[in-house]
Formats: structure tokens, sequence, C-alpha cells
């Protein structure tokens, strides 16, 4: 299988740990962290969905999606060419083009999101930083995939508004700090918060990731989950972490 | 000290173990709860401040703020006017009349509000339940304390506002599903979020209490506390809630 994609030399193909899943990743960037694994856990994804996943980046959470729920087709979207060219080349080594597709384009360009379609689920894990520091280099790829350089909240809320079916649902991971902007903003257009999730390093910290599930024109009710740990006190990965990542507690 | 005030049959006078400070409530009604013993350790308080309870009942709120902060004076603000009763005589019996004063009337009453002056902190333990039942009795005591029959959620914040200084601060006890109308209001309002603890029944369980903390108009920054667990999974009290309640853990 090898034989069939091309890895640079500051590429890297990593073993998902999920259904013999693979990720091509740069060796000493752009890799996925812990953010993309709990949204693609927090996601409710059935067989028959059409799932999107903007700000893709090289595609980890549509791998992971499919991986977990094998959904009929995963749409991932991302601006930066060096990227989604990296993620069609894991979609062809995982043999999984036919279901898995990325798109190069800005989610802003709204002719480009209505010739993708209507989707059912709408995963995202955008730029969490706000562009203030004033000090970024807009051609830096690791500064746009982490700051709000070429998209804000909105711009991303907006989209999936756009993107999403009557009734479909957004699942956003970020920061907990920007939780009265998802909400503000989510409301704003429309996407009803109903759902959310607070991830702690350990039971004394405060959290520092925020999983929030919005529904496209949905009914006011929230509904708070227990808090996620990561750690427990000796270090160690809580149980419901690891279930997450599929392993032994 | 029992003949400066009287007691009626229904009534009872308690101890809150709290530098000596006791208070008139119904044997069988309107007796304080962990909200209010939780509002009034988030809340920051100084001696020199001037501080408002609004929605106070029969003013446990400003009894425990006494007694922790010590603030120059605390006032009390309650539409019923058989709790502003009660209040007073509790006010009474702990020779603080000077100190903490009560007084009935609307929230939304404007020249009322205008006419009590500005305060540095406010706090509110506000009816958390919506008035969409349908079935509730208007005269019902209870219900009037714990839904929104004579004033709502906005009405708070925008008695709240009124109320405050400068960069005073507001802090309220509320219900986690009723989140974003809190942060959606105080925005409109232009009372900014600053911080927000959760507490859950134990650490396995979803947030059933917030807390949230703003600051007349305060720049947009939030601050997220470690969440509090009230009982640990022994069922016994945990560390942090025998702190707050004085008792040894």
């Amino acid at each position: 299988m090898e034989e069939r994609v091309q890895l640079l030399e500051d590429e890297s193909i990593d073993d998902l740990q999920l259904k013999n899943l693979y990720l091509i990743q740069k060796k000493n960037a752009f890799r996925f962290g812990v953010d993309a694994v709990l949204l693609s856990d927090f996601a409710n994804v059935k067989t028959k969905h059409r799932v999107i996943d903007i700000c893709t980046g090289t595609g980890i959470v549509p791998f992971l999606i499919y991986g977990k729920y094998s959904p009929k087709s995963i749409v991932g979207l991302e601006i930066q060419e060096e990227m989604v060219e990296m993620a069609k080349r894991s979609a062809k080594y995982n043999n999984l083009e036919e279901i898995i597709t990325f798109n190069q384009g800005d989610l802003k360009n709204k002719k480009l999101l209505d010739s993708l379609g209507k989707f059912d689920v709408l995963t995202v894990n955008p730029p969490y930083k706000l562009n203030n520091a004033g000090i970024l280099n807009p051609n830096d790829k690791l500064a746009i995939a982490r700051h709000e350089i070429m998209c804000t909240l909105e711009d991303v809320i907006i989209a999936s508004r756009r993107l999403l079916k009557d009734n479909g649902r957004m699942y956003i991971v970020h920061r907990p700090e920007r939780l009265i902007d998802i909400f503000e903003l989510m409301r704003k257009h429309k996407i009803e918060p109903k759902r959310v999730k607070m991830v702690q390093p350990n039971a004394k910290k405060a959290p520092n990731i925020v999983l929030v599930e919005g529904q496209r024109d949905g009914g006011a009710f929230l509904k708070w989950e227990a808090p996620l740990c990561v750690y427990n006190e000796d270090g160690t990965y809580t149980k419901e972490l690891n279930e997450i990542y599929g392993r032994e507690g």
C-alpha cells in the first residue's frame, strides 16, 4: 500500500489505532491533538448521515469520524492547499477516496459552500486564538491554523448555518473563555446551543477545552454534561479518556 | 435578646453558625439553601463596599455577606412584604439595623431603585424557573420566589445595571441550562460576564448550579474556575464545601 502514495521527507504516516486507519502528518508540525479526538467523540453521527468537517487541516476529524461511525460520506474543507493535498493522500492511502473527499477553499465563499450541498452533521475545530496579537506572519501555516487570520468565529458559524440541513447539528471544540462569543454568535445566526461539555486537565483544575453542540433552528434548551477530566490525580489518563481513545483503561 | 423581637408560631430563629448571626425563617417554607451559601462565598466584597442583594427573600444573603466580609452597608430588596418584615426582625435580632437594611418593593420600579443609590457589589439569587408552566398561583409565595412570576431574568439584569456603580460587580446564582440567557442578557445590558463557576453534585455528575460574576461596562474576558463538587463519592461533603460552610473538613 505504501507505493500508492508518496511521502515527503518531512512527513510521517501515523497509525490512528482505529480501524486500521492512517494519517499523513508533518513530522514537526500540524500534528493532531486531543481536540480532534474529543470533537469526533462528542459528535452524534449515524451511518445514514452526510458529514462535513470545516477547517479540517490534514483531515484528522473526518478519519476519526469514519472510524467511529461509518457515515455515508464525509467532506473536509480547508483553505491551506498544502494540508488539503496531504489529506487527499491520506484518503488514498486508506482506500477511502469514495467516502472521504477534501476540498480546498475559503469558508467565506458562499458559492463554494452551496456547491458542496447540505449536511446532517458539521464538525469544526477552528482557529481558537483571536487575531489581536498584531505580530503574526500571515504566511505562517501554523498561525493560520491557530489564530483567526483567515476566518473569524463568526465566519465559521455563518458557514455552518449555510452548510447544515434544517435541524442539522453542528459540533465545535473551542476554549472556555470564548463560550460567551460562541453562544452569542450561534444564537445570532440561528444555531441554538443544545449541549455543552467541559474538559478539564484534572478534577481540581479549571476547564481548558469546551465542546458545544448546536442545532440549526433548534428550540432553546441547553443541557450541560458532566465534565471530562483528562488526567487522574496521579498523572495517568482517566478511564473516560482511555475509552475515547479506544484504549484499555 | 429574644425579647427584642417577636416570633410567630410558624417561625424559627436559626443559628447561621457564622459570627453568632441568626435568621428568622418559616419552620416549613422559605428556608435558605445551598444557593445562598455558594453565592455569598463567590462574591468578592471589601469592607469599604456598599452592597445590595435583590430578590433577598428573608435576607439570608445579606447576613452571610456581613458575616464573611463586614462591608460598610448592605441593602436587601424584596417584593414580598411578609419576607421583608421577617428580614427586618432578623436585622433587629442581630443588632445590625444600622448596617443591614431591608426595603419592600418591585425591582422594576426605577424610581425606587434610584432612591437606593449606587452600589459596588450586587448579589442576586433570583427566581430560576421560567414562568411557562401555566398552572401557577400568583398568590403562592413560594412560587413567586422560585418562578419568574413577578420578575424575569431580564428584569433582574436591567435593575442590576441601574443599581451598580461604574465597573461595579454583579454576582448571580442560577441554573446551568439558563447560562446562554444569562450571558446574552448581561451583554445586552452591558454587564460583561467575567467569571463562571459550575457546581456539581459530585465529580461524575453534570453541574446543576452556576455562579456568574459580571462587571458593569467591563471588558470582554471570561475566566472559568474549577468546578465545585458538593459531595464526595462516598456521600460525605467535600472539603471545599465544608470550607465554604466554615466547618472542619
